[in-house]
């Protein structure tokens, strides 16, 4: 077989869809946040306001953190040097580990390289090794979840978004006592909705399943310490396992999930993503606790960005650009065809240096492609008005359709 | 299903089959490597001598390294802020694959999270999308590449470890134009033994195989710049796929890839674990580089490694102490025994302030537990004599049996 042609080829066919993704090449400047410098060629570098960040409060400039860092690296130096197990538990993990497992209430918690590993690598051992696991998944779970309960090769249910009665017919299915996971999570990324998570809650201790929450795209934003959602709605004592980045308002990255002790210590002890990996870094360790200490004792951040978000929410509609609708700090603008998407998207970059990213298939579904935009504290009102007469101005250069109605559901 | 108690029995029994794992809080000390701190209570520290990092080279505190982190810090801040595709890729991270793929001889490589990762996502990727494929993979493969076989579904082939005679008996039966991947690493961590690689490049190209190697426990530390053990032979350009990590020689974290650009491009636009997660911070980006270009302009790391490596070796089989005979940096001492294994260990840290870990099933065969030495660099002339008094007089306490002659191979 003929592997460098089969490779060119399917290269090829991702180019013909429009689906090929060229990476935009860019260098966030600390204390000028959200400003950076977009380079498009060797010696073509401009400044662009990024709107599509996930580093939503801006953590990832804050003093205190790259004081942390600075400090951790002069103390213990780079990398862990080694697995857990083996040399690579530095006393900055002991410590991050406690951070988190106070922040959301629990007895222990556990670090991973990424949020990615953690979905991936929990939800498998705990479908692997739970005997006659069911997994009972949202339709619309991040991948790394869907990775996680394929790799288990458990059962799996798919369950109907965001949908208790669809939940509660499926778990009143099966046998009481069998091992069921109940996998969710709390905002979903691409429309911002916010699941029923009290309502969970009540049918996984009627029916007797455990509940695993990606919390995501809310750690550090929701709650009165940034614990998430379940920590504003007072529920998050009834989830059995909690699972973060610290990637995202943390401004770091890694991943970890926090639970009983017995829950933490069984997929410490099993779980291959976890156990057969270089550990973080110590610098990493430290820069994310003094992240999220930071955001336990300040919520400065918080309603600065939900401010942000409101005005932009509310000055989008006034002009009637279709955003849908949802309770959270997400801004998804519709366009609804990759091709204008992705033309809409290189010209508020070119003519209005506005960074946004395209969000096609198979990210959305075809039809709902989207601008996804995400405001923070450090966007300025000067910023928002730029954005919003911006986008009257792509959207009527397009002759994109204008909507008075908010949208309230894009699912296909 | 009661969970809790399901997690508390299986915790139990990992500890009654002695497998359960504490792991050493360690505090390593910049400008004092491999001294580290040892907590074992909250009011007990204590100075140690690291003997089983994987920061090979002590790079982890260089000097260099920690300027470029400093810099980036400053300059850029701390997290990505989002995945690769989504305002996540830094220059930083154009700037580390373009010096990964210098490293290598490649027209590109790509960045993962984690050496894990990497294989993982790469391998299955691979597996799942070339039509009909079959992965032969060695036998002794790292539990990332593996499970990166598993999760692709593909054909699995079990290749004899490091047998080429097998190997191309299996080749051989298979039609020839059908897609093969030939998948093995170059130095193995626990025997320290190093793949027949020109061997298998030769089958590879005879029998149309892609090649795929793994040089986790090689980059940095083989090869005029560091480039592993396929460029100290002179083949990494017949190598298709170079996977290696920036967490243990380079003694930073993340892992990466090596190949072709269309290879690469395909990668990068189809493996979910690579898609789908927050990008590595531009801090950890920029300290990678520093450390793969410094290795990659001083042999003098690469040499030292090799002097302390070489003189453990000899006063060890002076003292008849048995180690696993090997051509590369790894001092495999074998106990054989995972209780007497783990009561070794136990000592030579209470009493000779010596930290190294008990390598126990399932990461070796039973009867071939071990003790797994990594002298470097920063080893001294006295913490080697220390060491190996160290060794002997707990050999001695222990009653453990000397050899005179070296132990050849121990697979199971
Ligand atoms: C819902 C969800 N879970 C998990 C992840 C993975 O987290 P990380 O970026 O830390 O790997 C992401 C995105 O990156 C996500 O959107
Ligand atoms: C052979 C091999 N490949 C891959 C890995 C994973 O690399 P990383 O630690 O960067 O995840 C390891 C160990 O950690 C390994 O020993």
């Amino acid at each position: 077989m003929d592997y460098e042609a089969y490779f060119s080829k399917s290269i090829a066919a991702l180019k013909d869809e429009g689906r090929y993704r060229v990476f935009a090449d860019l260098e966030r400047q600390v204390d000028n946040f959200p400003t950076a410098l977009h380079r498009s060629g060797p010696n073509q570098a401009r400044e662009v306001t990024v709107w599509c960040s996930n580093d939503y409060l801006g953590m990832g400039q804050h003093k205190a953190v790259r004081a942390a860092m600075h400090e951790a690296i002069e103390r213990f130096g780079t990398g862990a040097g080694g697995t857990r197990n083996i040399a690579g538990t530095t006393h900055e993990h002991v410590l991050l580990e406690e951070a988190l497992a106070t922040l959301h209430g629990k007895e222990a918690a556990l670090v991973f390289t990424s949020g990615y590993v953690a979905n991936e690598t929990t939800l498998s051992t705990l479908g692997r090794l739970l005997p006659g696991c069911v997994i009972l998944s949202d339709a619309l779970n991040h991948n790394s979840m869907i990775e996680g309960v394929r790799h288990s090769r458990a059962e799996k249910i798919i369950l109907k978004h965001n949908d208790l009665a669809d939940a509660e017919a499926k778990l009143a299915a099966l046998p009481k006592d069998r091992a069921k996971i109940l996998a969710f999570e709390s905002v979903y990324s691409m429309d911002g909705d916010i699941a029923p998570i009290e309502g969970y809650c009540e049918l996984a201790e009627k029916y007797g399943a455990l509940t695993y929450l990606d919390e995501v795209h809310a750690v550090g934003m929701y709650g009165g310490q940034g614990g998430g959602v379940a920590q504003r709605d007072g529920v998050q004592h009834r989830i059995d396992i909690i699972q973060g980045t610290l990637g995202k308002a943390f401004g770091m990255v890694g991943g970890y999930i926090a639970g009983s002790k017995a829950t933490i210590d069984f997929i410490r002890s099993s779980a291959p993503g976890f156990i057969f990996t270089t550990a973080l870094p110590p610098v990493i360790a430290a820069g994310a606790r003094a992240s999220i200490e930071h955001l336990m004792a300040s919520n400065k951040e918080r309603a600065a960005q939900q401010d942000r978000v409101a005005q932009v929410k509310r000055r989008l509609a006034e002009l009637e650009i279709p955003v849908i609708a949802n309770p959270s700090h997400i801004v998804p603008v519709l366009v609804g065809d990759a091709a204008i998407c992705k033309q809409v998207t290189d010209k508020l970059l070119s003519d209005f240096n506005i960074y946004v990213q395209p969000i096609n298939y198979p990210t959305v579904p075809r039809g709902t492609e989207r601008i996804r935009i995400t405001p923070g504290p450090l966007h300025t009102d000067e910023m928002i008005d730029h954005l919003v007469a911006s986008l009257d101005a792509v959207w009527e250069a397009f002759g994109l359709p204008r909507s008075r109605e908010a949208i309230v559901t894009v699912a296909a």
